[in-house]
């Protein structure tokens, strides 16, 4: 029974807040609805936490610590700069996969280089809020099997 | 009639308060006392926020959305590394004007690179704080011109 | 019913192959006979083709045009040099997502960079073997929801 | 009673007068006519010269020497790379403001940099060709404050 | 009477064969047929290969010595990257002028930069498929002076 | 009946001047002779201007708007600087092919690199002064082509 | 009778926390125990704060001015970033010297360079915890030194 | 009993082939009967292969492991971009030793960076073709020591 | 007798012209007087001419062949960008000597690099004025050995 | 009782002797006579060496193996590129502390930059000739740990 | 009979003195010993010097002009930096082949870089002592070829 | 009566030593011998220096201090790394005029560097050896000038 900490960095609690005839309506919220659903399915638990404050997200991963057996991070423009997050997780050392909604090798220069990469298990870039789903399974494919090692 | 956000970032809440003699007694209480006046002559009203963290700002910017017409922004230190208040900019999608005190073009090389300004409208820099005042005359015009329109 | 290319690029024929005591013994055969599992379960099917030539692999990817739906590609070593391979994949225009074994982030310099993501759908990337699964899963939803649209 | 030379540089004589209907019918002759109107209020004189010859704006830059009060200067492509035009206001001394019609950070990286930018008081960007009055105005303030020193 | 090797890297042979209705029809086949009625007009004959693998394109470059007067080619991706073909060319030393279809300093910047222009006599740019043709004109017009020199 | 600019930079009035026993003794009247000869051919008119001033160039760009069909240019040195011609093309939009009678890409790094190429048509490099004569063709062919549309 | 701040930056709060079989016990408790033991012994008093919040350590940074005679500063991963804490120490013009626990040049190269060491005295690099005591003597010493000037 | 599988990459096969009056009438084939008599006197046994394409010198190497003892690889223009040939040999772990015949130092920039080079034992480079020989005597004393152990 | 063009660029024509007080008063007449002074000394003789226009430049550049001797040359800020001055030094291939009145290497960074140096015999920097004498001198000497060769 | 080698780099044998009035007239000697007072506190004892020659700095070092516990050393402009004295230190491996008096970060860009720190314990910059106590300090409670551990 | 002076830059000297258990006990001493034989089998002289001194290995180069035939060299760190035995290397022009121990470009980046190899033969790197041997075998078969011309 | 230190670097102790009727026959001494003679003429002494020591060169400089009153210096090859050298240079703050005997940024990149020229009066590059004796020159009457003023 797996337990996964879901975290969500600047601005993604925007998302399908703003013109949803355009944009789509699908909001953080209706995201995060869904991976409740899929770790019911897989007997796990999940905490959700966004935040627009960097130092929040270090205290929320500091205090994953001996509770949460793996993170889903999505670091958001964090992803770019963010040494001090990147240290927190190599702090923990809990296993992390770093989710990316689109694909950010298609976009500016800026963010084709990301400082969190370095310190996670890997990287789902590209397939939308479904990644966050793929991400899940993969961590608690991943925790299951060094629990039965 | 507009209403404009005036945000200004980190250490900026320090302007006039050291060393007066030297420096100049003007503070950003009394900068932001003038361009109140501005909006006054101008018909618009002005909200004013200043904050050294990070989050607060973005936090700021999304709140803006529905509630204020434009921004005008000093960034401080955070123009030239916060790809978050960036995309926190992009998203709501505000009519923003970029204002540095002074000309970052004759000092420190990094303060001559900008991460904010592809997602403004424009820059006014090194006009001392009146760069505030002809930045929401700016923002203004073009405002009531996009009405009128 | 979905079908889908998996393509691996050079030396992902060895694996599994030397010194299993060390390595582990899952071969790309094993990977391969997991995933046609997989596309049975989700009712598609899958041709597999391997090869060390950067011009077998672009054969491949031009004779996929019209025949299948998705293509799921470890371009190996190409990945990081070869423009041919990322030009073919822009040509046939076929939803594409880019799997590396590894976390390429936590190698040498030279892995951190990929030729081929800008012309891809996504990447998935250090999830070890378990990475093609994922990325068949996705592409299979991804290509089903456009369908239906 | 401020004297302004404003310069304009290559290329901006052609401003209004291709394919009015698309890039609107605003000539530099109507920009120029707004802009003495503008000193008029602020009684002021005005001096218009546009070139796209590198050296006949330098020749004016050193003919305003003791003539004119202050520079507004847009200096077109020669912002990128006229190191001769840099020398020149460098030479001359007067309070100089840039100013640029587009937000060049949203254009090609090469207009990014101004080599103009360190000898000016400071730059307005992107605010279209009320950018000059802006300029104008705060050159003004700025020449009189001093004047009463 | 000059003899001629036109050859087209990778890609080239799907010129044409995609949404017709988008790209136009012409085919890679529709330009070699132009092309042999071009050196027909000449007097000349013409060798035309095309290959997806860099290792066949140095072999028909090393069997054109002895047997072709010069060559057009059309590298396509490996332009930016095949050092090899570049030891090829300059090995047999046959007078050779490079084709791009498109514009490719107009396209991403890795297209910038060709690593086989060194070796060539000149390179033909931007022209559509009529850059084939007049590089056959310029290399046989060349060919000629040189023998009757 | 296409009327053709043609336009070469800096140093190109000295073709042939110098050393003809060394050099060759083609001048760049000689090259206009032949260029008017083929217009002639191609029922077609042509302008011939030569400069060392950037500003001329700018100027004659100018007045080709609403004049010319299209332009050939050999920029010369301004290739790898001027800026302010790029934006003259840009300006103008008229069809132009760059054109440089050596293979700058044997040459110094810093002839490898044009800012002008981005608005043009395409280049036609190294094939001596018969590079004008193909510009002049394929313009005149694209010309025709655009007309009979 | 000197006054310093001790601050601490991201992640100092996880010191000793995490296996101490490992990685040693001493936590940062520990380490400001033996500071405030040093402080007595030179006559002087010490403020702790740690925080992983940029925004919180520029409000103390500010909140120093005219209250401490000099700061001791780890700003951890904010070393290599945050301009805004440079910019607030350069504003509050606080002797500061800067500590790092391990020697950063052995480390990943991002940790070679730091943002904030042009606006303070020194540096203390590498020599373990017992670099806070060295930093604190050191600006102890040159604090009564400056007033018995 | 030392075997040992010679590898050449592109264009080696030329070698002697061009114009004997001036680059020396030295085949490939004379090279290696030459390695063949040295290989007798060592006791050791040595297969040679050479091509230009490179999967045929990746499915080489690969086909080495378990049969050769070790390789000497002049991979030619594949030194500088092949990451796949470097995958390979990295692969099947046989002590490699590199040989370049002329001073690639001496020759164009690009020619000065091998991506080979970190997975081999060494490099000989310069000593013309007798650096094939130095490179097989080092070869085979370095696996005969290995094995005396 | 030789018979030397001495050249200067652009905004050297303001030396000695603004507050003498400061800047001394030496003009570039004054400078001129002293050099034809040198060339009687010698049985010499020197054309002067200063212009702000790269054109100009280049055209007496041009114009120098087969009249004069050799070039002394202060290109001004040109040094830095005019490849078009550098490629008309290069075509008359006159012995040129460049001369910078100040240290250009304790100044701005851009300044470091001149375009215009590898076409010329060699560079005389930082000596004032005097360093038109010292280039004079040097190139008198060495046209009169190369006559009496 | 620890025995340490303090070793200074070129030029500083210059410190205080030039314009005391000025600089100060602390020399070398009066350093050392104080590092020599702080050893007797401390019960250790120390050889000092300092050289203008960088072969008699690597002699020395090699020399201090198996005699001295640790060395302090200021290496002066070698910092910067003596990789020589780099490998002396790591072939050594006694601990050592890099000392420089200045803070070398607020002063040109080539002293940013330490070929040695990579092989120190660690630094300490910027603390005036105090630095050198520090260091001392430091390296002493770290000698006599070890041995006590 | 060939007569080779093998030079040997700083830290060389320490070979196998230090925890021979650990890294081997072959000396430089031994080395020398080994290839003095070498030396007489080959009918040749060999002199050899160390030294930690830069300027000595140059007076030693220099001193073999007219003395030697050849020189083998291993510059130790020199390599990296040392433009000015690169300069004495060109000066004498003795055929030099350059060894390095170590595979140099399996170490730290800027052990990749020779400033020395453009003006040597060859190289011979990562054989270990050999290096040394194949390198004098290599060089007197080179210098007998040259004189037997 | 100026006294004058003239220093030449490493290899320059080899001019004209070597193959005379290639090179020509003059010599080091030769130089001197010319310059003695100039500073007769001049009424001053100078004093001459070769080393290939950098050490050596760097104990003259500090001897020069209190004992002449400027310095000419041929650095040589340690132009371009020895920041030890420049640091002597700017400790005992002597006049110093760089001389090259070549122009420099005709040759090798690497030498188109000069880490010594920020800490010169000025440079005199490409005069050949009459260089020495223009500096000289130029350097006393700088000298005379400023004991006159």
């Amino acid at each position: 029974m797996a337990s996964i900490l879901v975290l969500n960095g600047p601005n993604l609690n925007m998302l399908g807040r703003r013109e949803p005839a355009i944009y789509g309506s699908e909001t953080l919220d209706d995201i995060i609805t869904r991976l409740v659903a899929v770790m019911d399915e897989l007997n796990g638990t999940l905490e959700h936490m966004q935040s627009n404050h960097e130092g929040d997200l270090i205290d929320a991963i500091h205090a994953a610590w001996g509770v949460h057996d793996g993170i889903v991070m999505n670091p958001g423009a964090f992803t770019h700069y963010s040494y001090a997050i990147r240290d927190a997780l190599a702090t923990v050392q809990l296993p992390t996969i770093e989710v990316h909604i689109s694909n950010v090798h298609t976009r500016e220069e800026f963010r084709h280089h990301s400082v969190i990469s370095p310190v996670t298990v890997g990287q789902i870039v590209g397939l939308g809020s479904d990644g966050y789903e793929w991400a899940l399974r993969a961590l608690v494919r991943r925790i299951e099997k060094a629990r039965n090692h």
